[in-house]
């Protein structure tokens, strides 16, 4: 009788530490490196480590801009570290806008799931490439231009943004600008932008200086 | 009065080739190399370049698998050449399976936004990760790891894959095998799968030798 | 006799294509891929394609900024392509005012070879990191965050800036705003700036829309 | 006299942290992270740290297979780890056979050094590329497809196999599918064998479910 | 009967050019970027374009350092292009020596295969990693550091060399500095060795100025 | 009244591990790996964090080269960790010579501040790409290709020199030859350099054996 020796076959190959290589959940509370978070024990790595339900749930939209946000990151969901990936969601109610912004880390890609969507991203030769997408549609935009999302329906609308980086990074224009201690008469110097309305929106958003 | 001088001072630093490195629509008639294809004439690229609505179709189910495949790689969508990140369109009727497959150039981020998926995969140490998925519910199946999706509901369900490579490649699994040329006794000395066996899934997805 | 058939040994060694790839200056005629300009033949290479004397001459300062930027990226200078690094000169007259401005494609690294500059840099958690830097000093900028420089004394001053990268790409904030066709209403929508202001930089700057 | 203050020199250099970083040899019980493990203190490493002999001893073929495989993965050689590559032995019996596998992270290049082999791969679009090798030839199997080896002569045969990662990841299909927990019926589904055939297969690898 | 409808399932998936990245072989003729050569059309792909018996044949061991070396890098293996490894043999005739040199594009990895190699490396803080290996011993020599083989037996030796790049580039010392048109008296002042050596070393390899 | 509720919406945003990697400050005592350091606590970066003085202060020119060296790598300047760049200053003396040597891990591109500099390389075809460069010049060498500068003129000269590498790794060739203690035999058998040469350059060097 032939005995089922491929276990020994098998084992040979795979008794290696490398294995742990096919992912490296991470580990929040060990050291973290330029490449990201610690790898958990793999041992102790389930099948939940890969699964994420935060996205099921709408952003909160009781805001100012009207959009709600849910990133599904690196730092929310662990199982994406080191595997360069990550996705978020966006809920837009009615007049909802995704204020100006971009992710130095990263390309997205955009799928609009419901309603209607205006995006637009400005590359750096200044063009503004802008359009008005339906459900279905997907739309590009390239790592670290300034980029923006607005609900173009009178419907809410929803859309999903892959990345391929689990840390794209997100830096918010009118946050980086009014929300932060970067002195006024600096924002001014730097970006044109009159001091009496810089200090208006520092008001708003709660910056100071 | 203050003339608006600031278009020198811009087109000093923007005047350069290098502008067109914001992204690299593919030009399909040009020489294709290892990093991708040639970079289509900047001046040429619009904003429709960088939109594909090809998934907002289903993709045909009519098939043994009662699964429908939309892909938007460099491919079929120019604009994500060069850029890293592609997106597929997977609709399920109910009984529908998407057969064990890989990827061998990118990591994959699956969400559900219609019914019920049940996805695993399968690492290299034989640990198989298996989950039931609802509807807004995410699932990472790492770069190159054998693993499907199948409707778990008694309702047509959809989901959507995010890749971090315009070009993730697929290897389904059942086709390379028995749809490929590879001889039968090649394949049975290389899989343990008795030859009989072979030649009916031969006959089935039209295989030779 | 000793004969140097060493020659023959070396030949063996060196007769590959493969030495091409020491380095590939930009042939600015040939197709562009995702990974930059095709290579200039290499038979036709010499020293001069790795010097680039641009920089010994400051950048026109004769306008609103006050502020001289020469570029040496893979668009003017040829060697650089494929090889992940330039530099650009800065010269601010007193007064002189860097916008705010990030590149998506790079980290940078200021050196002040003259005079006092004053820099800073805005992080995504919106810490603003800001430093006044004297001759000699180096100041870190890391990859796409928004960031400025300034000249902080009362004589010129001069600093070089290196990436890591042959196209690091820039966006200047007040031109990607003001200076292009991006509608008024769209900016004040997800900048939060009023409508008015826009409209007052749009014509200094001569934007549209 | 002139004195050899060329150590002066010298150390100003080298006294740098950055010198541990010609090599970084894996310290297994420290900390693991998306790059690698963690780096041996290098006032410890030695030259016997880059030397490994393992593969001077055939793997043992007293398997079903009868093939011997032997890694040299940074599982096993510590100097591999962050240098991006590996190699592996494989030692054919008459009649030996490497079972359809692939290596999620790394391409391979594979070294007849003795008696013949029979290699081949399968590609994405279905496409089989099948050799018969002899003593001395090479055969590049890319990242991630499936391919095999057998011996194809009436000696033994032996192979190296060189890899571009420290961690390519190995999965052979019959043991993903046959010796893991996997349920019959999904595999049944997922690549169409039927399940009597599974079953039998599932009893000689000891799979179960 | 259940008809062979799968083949419409995988049309929708494989009809696309980016089936084509599976591997990239070199077209010799195409323009060159900086990630490599153009891709040859897949169409003309064939199991040919995979293997490279090259290595097969001992390289020439009439010189003066007593060894042959026979590379099957992307210039001479077109199948490598753009996968990112390589393979070099090296034969040692008793007293043969491969001389010091360096490859700046890549890590190695040498198996002895036969015979007795006496290896080391030189680290940048100046420590020297010596070994001496017997057969199918394997020795790591990481990227970009000086490092020589001799024969440490008195048999012929055959050793494999492994690379993670297709163009590893090779820096061969002596070769460099007295085959080379560099001036005598710069390479005195810059590497401390007398003029008069290095004149006489210029005669032996055919060195001018 | 419309409150300031852009709070909770960038909370939302904002409140990931993921911001920390923005930048990843080195800890000197935690464990490194391939990719570098392990990453300060974000928390306690401040802006001093990026910048760095020590290149404000001339390299000590008291050697028998008559040049002066100071590095800020990652060794130096913490800051740089992991974001794959880095600066040196070079002062020259006049007769100042900056010895053969070169950088496994990045390209390097000069700049001339002051004086004039005699720079040049030897590409793996043995050609050599000679120049002298005046104040505001700059030059490319390529990664790991060995290289000089040296002062071409009769004032003393200062170059900067930036790296695509925080740790490009520095290895002169006479301190690795004559400062090491790698065999004066095997010197000589690998570099074709006389054994009497050698013993008198380790002499001067103070290298061993």
């Amino acid at each position: 009788m032939i005995l089922p020796i491929f276990f020994i076959f098998f084992l040979t190959f795979s008794s290696s530490y490398a294995a742990v290589q096919d992912f490296c959940v991470a580990d929040y509370t060990a050291p973290q490196g330029p490449a990201g978070y610690s790898c958990k024990n793999p041992a102790n790595v389930t099948a939940d480590d890969f699964v994420y339900s935060g996205l099921a749930v709408a952003g909160d939209t009781s805001n100012l801009n009207k959009v709600g946000i849910n990133p599904a990151f690196a730092g929310q969901f662990p199982g994406l570290n080191g595997l360069g990936l990550s996705l978020v969601r966006a809920d837009f109610e009615v007049g909802g806008v995704g204020p100006l912004h971009l992710h130095h880390g990263a390309s997205e890609l955009i799928l609009v799931v419901q309603g209607t969507i205006i995006a637009g991203f400005i590359a750096t030769d200044n063009t503004v490439y802008l359009k008005t997408l339906k459900q279905g549609d997907i739309m590009l935009l390239p790592q670290g231009l300034l980029h923006f999302q607005k609900n173009g329906g009178d419907t809410p609308a929803l859309l999903f943004a892959s990345f391929n980086s689990e840390n794209p990074g997100v830096q918010l224009l009118e946050i980086a600008l009014f929300q932060s201690d970067l002195p006024t008469e600096l924002i001014s110097q730097t970006t044109s932008i009159d001091t009496a309305e810089i200090k208006k929106l520092k008001g708003l958003f709660g910056g100071t200086n």
